[in-house]
């Protein structure tokens, strides 16, 4: 195997820590001899070992001898004590002869610092391998480290003729199975999961992460006016997973009966438009460490996430089929643009399919509105 | 150059009768010998050579000898009397050795027939050779062969969050460039093309195909009470571009104005919502020999024509950005479908990029609906 195949591996390695991890990156790391894998490990929650301490760990578990060997690391290596002793003094203590990286550490304190340890010690190390996939990776990390502000996303699932429910508000189900399960892995690598009350209403969801070993995200409800339903799954659930409701309400004797079930009750200021600030609850998960969001409907919420400028992302699964109707609703709601130049563009778009669905992703820039 | 490569160079020569044959299909050759091109063909216009004629009159004009040579043909010879002599006996007659074949011909009177012609006198034959890009190049023609009913296709571009202009109803514009020309290209190889007069009054489109010797389709606006403006630019233009307004109107004295303009009245029947019958107009059409008919605008025509089901492809360009806006419209729109399980479901769905925008395009699945 080269070195991008092994880095691969590493990559496979660092997903393991999905949503179990956070505010810390996933990290992944490879220990190979001749291309030949010797050990493995990977970063697998917060406050345990690093990627590279692991595989070392598990290579004397298994009385491997690494010395001489290559080491491949998804994200460079830390050369500060923090948590952990320094990643750089581990490697060179067990006498590795060379380093390969994917993603070069954003973190202030660590930015060229781990390489140039290595270096230093007389390691040889490569850079930049793969290093797209590994920016990928932690793209909720790279940017909760360097804006102290959670990476939002936004979310959803329509026809290709732009509707999230049929004229009758009938949505279940849009896209299949396959895109179902993506979401489902999507949900466990988010910190908190936002919808609307109209959505819980509607839909009276779980939002949990139906996945063998996932973590369930935190859920936060935007409802201005308390309006959640007392026997919603939600807050039936908020003694297993933390449920905030996020209001403008300040009726105690109703705020109670949800904290009785477990909620917690979050006061927000009103936007312009009446409703529950939503960049106010997104600087407030911010923060108590909550590095990510994903908003997952309805259309009224999308519309004030990114009129407010708070998404980061955009992540939309388009069905291969139509629905029609002129009042069928489509993804996001509210006053809407004015004008054609005043649309939201995306950036970096991507485009897949997952079964028969696809998806179209994106960051938002905000640059060109505010020009 | 071996056959793949030689039927492509065919295909692309093809294309260069888009437009100007239907309802004859688009066919090209290519006259190689031991890999290399001497010469080539296209049917170039209703009437004119076939692909296979146009290739050996080449050959002969430039004196290069073909006896022995192989002819690549994106489209099964014809081997009866038409327009043409049969072009199978011309190709025996030229002495040419080997025929490589695309798509085999759908017409009932030639299907398969021309390839036994020509192995029963002793020509080499290679048959499905980039069949389904022949096949693609060629669907209006399939279709209508087959049918005898237009090949309708539902274009529209809309934004990633499902709308076709902002909330103040501007839609100028939601797709770049090269988008647009891909738009007009389209244009080019449909007979005809048809929008509500709702558009008309908006946009005041000219519907013509932009495209330097391109050819521009028959425009047919759907006004079931002769609402179209007088000074619209598909009346004024009438005269060099056919315009028919398929209308229920029975009022002559209006009627008569837009005939003096050069336009065309048709009457039509209403259909079940008081709109002028789509279903009527895509008849008429195709009873006058016009293959094709491309829908483009907007939701209340679109939703008539899914509903009619006589929607054959749905070509959607999806650009990357966000209007919002509960009330922006969407590309769809009348009643709509009631359960998610009654959506029109698109078949063989294919997903491509034209500079920044995305195309998905399937056909209709009614199958699914009526049972």
């Amino acid at each position: 195997m080269d070195d991008r195949d092994l880095m691969s591996v590493a990559l496979r390695h660092a997903r393991l820590g999905a949503g179990k991890v956070n505010p810390n990156p996933m990290v992944g790391a490879v220990i190979a001899r001749d291309g030949a894998i010797i050990a493995t490990g990977h970063h697998d929650h917060f406050g345990g070992w690093h990627a590279e301490r692991a595989a070392l760990e598990a290579a004397k578990r298994d009385g491997v001898d690494v010395r001489g060997a290559t080491i491949y690391v998804t994200l460079e290596p830390c050369c500060h004590t923090g948590k952990q002793p320094p990643c750089t003094q581990a490697l060179i203590d067990a006498g590795i002869a060379r380093v390969v990286v994917g993603s070069p550490d954003p973190n202030p304190l660590v930015a060229g610092k781990g390489v140039r340890r290595l270096t230093d010690a007389g390691i040889e190390v490569t850079q930049g391998v793969l290093r797209e996939e590994c920016d990928a990776l932690n793209e909720i990390f790279l940017h909760y480290i360097t804006t102290r502000t959670p990476f939002v996303m936004l979310k959803y699932a329509m026809t290709l003729d732009g509707r999230i429910a049929t004229a009758s508000g009938l949505s279940r189900w849009i896209t299949d199975e396959a895109a179902r399960r993506r979401v489902h892995e999507d949900r466990g690598r988010f910190a908190s999961i936002m919808v609307g009350v109209g959505t819980v209403i509607a839909d009276d969801p779980q939002l949990t992460c139906r996945i063998d070993g996932g973590h369930d995200p935190i859920r936060v409800i935007c409802d201005t006016d308390l309006r959640t339903p007392r026997d919603a799954a939600v807050v039936a659930t908020a003694r297993e997973t933390p449920t905030i409701i996020a209001t403008c309400s300040t009726d105690e004797t109703r705020a109670r009966a949800y904290r009785d079930a477990g909620c917690e009750i979050l006061h927000v200021p009103a936007d312009a438009d009446g409703h529950a600030s939503v960049a106010a609850i997104v600087e407030t998960l911010g923060g108590r460490g909550v590095d990510s969001v994903m908003i997952e409907g309805g259309g009224e919420l999308a519309w004030s996430a990114l009129r407010d400028q708070v998404v980061t992302k955009v992540s939309a699964y388009v069905a291969p089929k139509l629905f029609g109707g002129r009042t069928a609703p489509g993804p996001v709601g509210g006053a809407g643009v004015g004008a054609p130049d005043d649309a939201f563009l995306l950036t970096r778009r991507t485009v897949a399919t997952v079964g028969d669905d696809i998806v179209i992703e994106g960051g938002v820039d905000y640059v060109h509105r505010n020009r």
